[in-house]
């Protein structure tokens, strides 16, 4: 069945004006490592999460779990297993130059924000999903859909004055799965903490590459 | 080198309202297969770009170049070419069940918003990068960075009452890499054809899980 479409159009000049805007708001975002332990409000949790449920999905299979976690116990665990399996990564399993990659982030395998911060969402893909009659369904492109919806959580997030960094917990998926008893056709795409930074935040000193460097006319 | 993170801050009041405000934009947002002739300012489209390029990418490798497509000519050749994959996808190389899941969009191999676009985006991933010293540089999720970035753009896009649809040309990719003279690192993720709603558009009538669908709460 197919409906009309509504569309807001705005005037050429409010069209510019609401997307500089926009692009002023979100070059302000950055990976923040150090969060505070300060409580967030949960609708605010919430509305991000809505917006993120917006996402377009390869033939509309919505194929996203986010898990939110605010329990300090759960909290605690996930970090356990994230620093346990972060220090083999460092140590052992990744080559040199992985963590001379790294280094100028000046990351390393201890993540006191899984503690501190008051909100973990941890993003689950579901690599596939089940019809009525219980048979799998495909889920066409579930990565790239759920990791745009992670991209627009991202946007409202910065937008709400919220900060995060978008991690991807190596080795870490499984585990944590079951710590939060998720079914198997999911699987951990990135864990966002969630909350303020923390007194006195530092970041990398990156730059961002400019417009020429990243966009081709034709 | 590590530098003070600078943080705005919005009372509760005004998170809470920002964080519903921009759920109530975003939630608008439908993927329209119909798209006027009508020109588009490219200030916004470069602005669009420029809110995707402050994406966080897995070891700030930025692995993304947007192609904006103007060029008639070269939007008819892109045409060509998804319409020719294309029609082979749906008659031989896809089984019964992927024509079946995609019948309620009523999508099919005619794309004439190829042409009536103002704009296509094609973004492509680079799957790998270049060292100083030309040896290949390992760009650490690349997929999952990239797609970040279109559901950043896609908000911007959302933001600016401008409209489009997320596309990925099955099999396509190699053709149009070398139509559009990329380099063999690159990899198309999506085609964005870019412009305003065509008169009467019309879009599928679906409906978006509710909250409790998509967040579990720990
Ligand atoms: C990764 C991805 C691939 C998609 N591929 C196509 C496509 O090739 N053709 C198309 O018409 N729509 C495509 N879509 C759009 C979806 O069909 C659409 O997002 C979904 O039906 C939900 O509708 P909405 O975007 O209006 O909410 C794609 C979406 C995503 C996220
Ligand atoms: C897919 C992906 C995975 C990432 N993984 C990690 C991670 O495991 N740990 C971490 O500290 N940062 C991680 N990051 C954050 C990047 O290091 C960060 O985005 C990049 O350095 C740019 O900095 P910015 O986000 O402040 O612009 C990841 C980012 C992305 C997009």
């Amino acid at each position: 069945e197919l409906i009309p479409y509504y569309h807001t159009r705005y005037p050429e000049e409010e069209m510019a004006t609401r997307s500089r805007e926009f692009y002023e708001l979100l070059r302000q975002r950055r990976s923040v490592r150090s969060i505070s332990e300060e409580q967030v409000p949960m609708e605010v949790i919430e509305n991000v999460i809505k917006a993120a449920g917006t996402a377009p999905s390869g033939a509309h299979t919505e194929p996203w779990t986010f898990v939110v976690v605010k329990d300090p116990v759960v909290k605690h665990k996930i970090r356990e297993i994230i620093e346990e399996e972060e220090e083999i990564n460092y140590m052992k399993r990744m080559g040199r130059r992985w963590v001379t990659d790294l280094k100028k982030l000046r990351t390393n395998w201890i993540k006191e924000y899984l503690d501190t911060a008051p909100v973990l969402i941890l993003i689950f893909k579901q690599v596939h999903g089940f019809a009525e009659n219980g048979r799998r369904k495909v889920h066409y492109y579930n990565e790239i859909s759920v990791s745009i919806a992670c991209g627009i959580l991202l946007s409202a997030l910065q937008n709400a004055g919220l900060v995060t960094v978008t991690t991807t917990p190596l080795n870490c998926g499984p585990r944590l799965r079951v710590l939060l008893d998720r079914p198997t056709n999911e699987k951990l795409l990135v864990l966002l903490p969630v909350g303020y930074p923390g007194k006195e935040a530092l970041v990398p000193n990156l730059s961002r590459k400019a417009l020429d460097q990243i966009m081709v006319t034709v």
